[in-house]
C-alpha cells in the first residue's frame, strides 16, 4: 500500500478475503469486501448473514458494515459508497482488485462502485495478491502436506472399492465417506473443513473407460467395466488448503497398448519433475514433458500443459506452460501432470503435488505410480 | 441480435454457454466462448482439452477453434482476436456478456479482447440472457420437478441417518451415496450428471447446533448432539438443473422456545407462499414473510431475504427481496425460505422450491414441514 501511495485498499475476491483474514465464505450474488486501512484492523463490508460468521471465524477483522440483503431497498453498492465516504475516503486514492466493487456472479446487477463514488480514484491493482500467493509460507506448506496425507487415504479406499458393476460416483462417495470419517476421528475436535462438504475426497470426474480420453469429462452414464482405463483424483481440505493426487488405473490386465501409453506418460512426468527446480522456468518444465511425448510420437495426443500452482485454489499460478517464462522459486507448490488422450480409446495422466525447494523439489504426494500397483484385478 | 443490430454475439460465461448449447464444462483459468452468428451453428473458441468433450456433448455447436493451453506461446485472447478477424469480424459490432473476453478466474491475466481487436465495437449486452432465464420452459420445469423427487429421497435418507455421535459430513455422505445409487439404478443408462460429483445429495452445510444460527456456516468441528437444531439442504442434478429443499430438524424433543421459533418460521413461509402469484412483486413476497417476523417480535433475528430463483444455478434471479419491484410471472421458479437466527442458540429455516403458475403457485418440493415429522427421537 505504501509503495503505491494508496489511502486504502479494497479486496473484493472471496479467495483473497480468506487469504488476508482467514474468513472463508460462500460467494453468492451478495457483494462483500475487506477494506484495509493504513492503521488498525481491516473492515468488513458485506451481507448481514455473514456478520456473525465472520466474528466467529477470525479475530483479524475489526468493524463490520452490513446490508440486509441484495438488491435491497438501497443497493449494496450504494451502501459501500456511503460507508467509504463516512470513513473519509470520498475523494481518496483506493487500490483494489476490482474497481466495480462486486464480482457480478449469479445475475448480480449494480452500478460500479467507482462510478457511484466518482470523486474517489479507484486503481485496479490486484496482481500483487497473486504474486504473494505464488510463494507458500511454512504454515501453508504444512497444510498442503497434511492435505496430501488424507488424499492418499481417500485414494487408497477409492482403489480398493473400484469394482466392475459399480457407478464411478458410488465408488467416489464410498471412498470419500470413509476417508472423511477416518480423518475426523484422527484429527479430533480441532479439525474443521473450511470449504465445506468433504474433508478428504477421491473420485473420477467422469474419466472412466473411453471417457478417460476427455480430461475434464465430468461424468459418464455407465458402470465401471473390465478393461476400463480410469483417471482418478484425490485431495483433502486442511485449513482451506488442498493438494492434488491423480492416478491412471486399469481394470483387469493391461493390454500392450495400454502399457505402452502408460509408460510414456510416466516418462513424461519423470522428465517434468527432473526439470522442476529453482532457476528453471515454468516453460522448461512443460517442454521437458512435451519432449518425451514428441519423441515417442504421441504429440497429437496431448491436450493440455504440464501443471499448475495449487494452494487455496485447485488451479492457481504459476502455470507450467511452454509459453510461461516465469522462473521457479523455492516455496512454489505445483501439480505435475502431463497426459495423453486418445479419443475412442483412453487417457493417461498421473498428477502429483510437488514443492520447489532450494535444491530442486520435494514430492508432497506419495501414492504408488507404477502400473502393477495401479492394476485392479 | 437483430434488435440491437449486432453482427455477431460472443458468450463467455460458462453457465450461459450451457444454456444456449447444452455444453457444460468446468470453468478454469482457460478462457472459452461461443460465437453466435446470424446464420449457421455457433462457433466454439476455447482450450483444446474441451474440443472432444464439446463434440461428444452437443450437436448444436459447429466449428471449434482451440488453443493448446493458457497462457500459451501466443496468448489465448490474441488467438480469439485472430479468429474473429479471420471470420470477418475485425471491424464488426459484436454484442457480448463480457467485452474483455474472459472471466479472469484462478489468476488469469491477459489483455482485454476489446483492446486487442480495437477496431471492432464490443457492446456489453448480457442482461437479456438473465431475462430469458427468468421464465422456465416446460422442459426446464420438468427437469426441476424430477430434481425435487430425488432431493426428497436424499433428504429422507439424511433424516433417517441423523444420530447423535456422528459427524454431519458423514451423515451427508451416507445419504448422498444411497440417494445417488438409487437414482442411477432407477433412471438407468440414460442418466448422467451434468455437473459432476453427485447425482442426488443432502447435507447440513455446517448448520448444526448453535451454528444453525449462522445461515452459511459451511462446517462445524463437532459431532451431532442431543438437543441440536439442524438446518438441512437437499437437491439433485437432472439435466444440469436443480431444486432446493431445506428443513429445520430437532434432535430430541423440542423445548418450548424451539417450538415457538419453529412455528413462527413456518408462519412466515406460509405467508410468503400465499403472496407468490402473478401480478404481485418479489418485494411483496419478502414483505409478507417479514411482516410475520415483525409482528411476532423477531425482526432482529432476520439475516436475509425470503428467496431466490433457481434453475441451472443454485441462486439466480429473481431475488425475492423487499427492494425488488420485479413482477412475478408464470414460469418463474423460486425458493421460499424465510429464516430466523439467534446467535448462541439456533437458527430456523425451511426452503421449498415453487413454480409460479397462472393461478398462483405450485409446490415442487413436498417433504413434510411440520415439527413432529422433523423431530428425531
Amino acid at each position: 500500500m505504501q509503495e503505491e501511495e494508496f489511502d486504502a485498499y479494497l479486496i473484493t475476491s472471496g479467495v483473497s478475503i480468506f487469504y488476508f483474514s482467514n474468513f472463508y465464505h460462500m460467494v453468492t450474488e451478495r457483494p462483500a469486501a475487506l477494506l484495509v486501512e493504513p492503521d488498525g484492523k481491516p473492515i468488513f463490508m458485506g451481507p448481514l448473514l455473514e456478520a456473525d460468521h465472520l466474528r466467529e471465524q477470525t479475530k483479524v477483522v475489526g468493524d463490520s458494515y452490513t446490508y440486509l440483503d441484495y438488491p435491497g431497498e438501497e443497493h449494496p453498492m450504494k451502501k459501500f459508497a456511503k460507508w467509504l465516504s463516512e470513513l473519509g475516503y470520498e475523494k481518496a486514492k483506493i487500490g483494489t482488485d476490482n474497481p466495480s466493487g462486486a464480482g457480478g456472479t449469479m445475475g448480480y446487477v449494480g452500478d460500479p462502485l467507482n462510478e457511484i463514488l466518482d470523486e474517489a480514484d479507484f486503481v485496479k491493482d490486484g496482481q500483487f495478491i497473486w504474486d504473494m500467493r505464488l510463494i507458500k509460507s511454512k504454515e501453508e506448506i504444512a497444510l498442503i502436506k497434511e492435505s496430501a496425507k488424507w488424499g492418499n487415504l481417500a485414494h487408497q479406499y477409492l482403489q480398493e472399492y473400484t469394482t466392475p458393476g459399480l457407478w464411478d460416483l458410488e465408488i467416489s462417495l464410498m471412498a470419500t465417506l470413509d476417508a472423511t470419517s477416518a480423518m475426523k476421528r484422527t484429527l479430533g475436535s480441532d479439525y474443521i473443513t473450511v470449504k465445506g462438504t468433504r474433508a478428504a475426497s477421491a473420485g473420477f470426474r467422469g474419466q472412466v473407460g473411453w471417457k478417460s480420453a476427455i480430461p475434464h469429462s465430468i461424468s459418464i452414464n455407465r458402470f465401471i467395466q473390465e478393461g476400463d482405463v480410469l483417471v482418478t483424483g484425490a485431495g483433502a481440505d486442511v485449513g482451506g488448503y488442498g493438494s492434488e493426487l491423480e492416478r491412471t488405473m486399469i481394470v483387469g490386465n493391461p493390454n500392450s497398448k495400454q502399457e505402452r501409453l502408460f509408460k510414456v506418460m510416466m516418462r513424461a512426468q519423470n522428465a517434468a519433475v527432473d526439470a522442476l527446480k529453482p532457476g528453471t522456468t515454468c516453460a522448461d518444465v512443460d517442454k521437458a514433458a512435451n519432449k518425451v511425448f514428441r519423441e515417442a510420437g504421441y504429440w497429437d495426443l496431448v491436450r493440455h500443459h504440464t501443471g499448475h500452482g495449487i494452494g487455496i485454489q485447485g488451479h492457481e499460478p504459476p502455470y507450467l506452460d511452454q509459453g510461461n517464462d516465469k522462473e521457479l522459486e523455492p516455496g512454489m507448490v505445483v501439480s505435475i501432470e502431463p497426459g495423453i488422450y486418445e479419443l475412442g480409446s483412453a487417457g493417461y495422466r498421473h498428477s502429483d503435488t510437488l514443492l520447489v525447494t532450494q535444491g530442486g523439489c520435494e514430492w508432497l504426494t506419495y501414492y504408488p505410480r507404477d502400473l502393477d500397483s495401479l492394476t485392479i484385478i
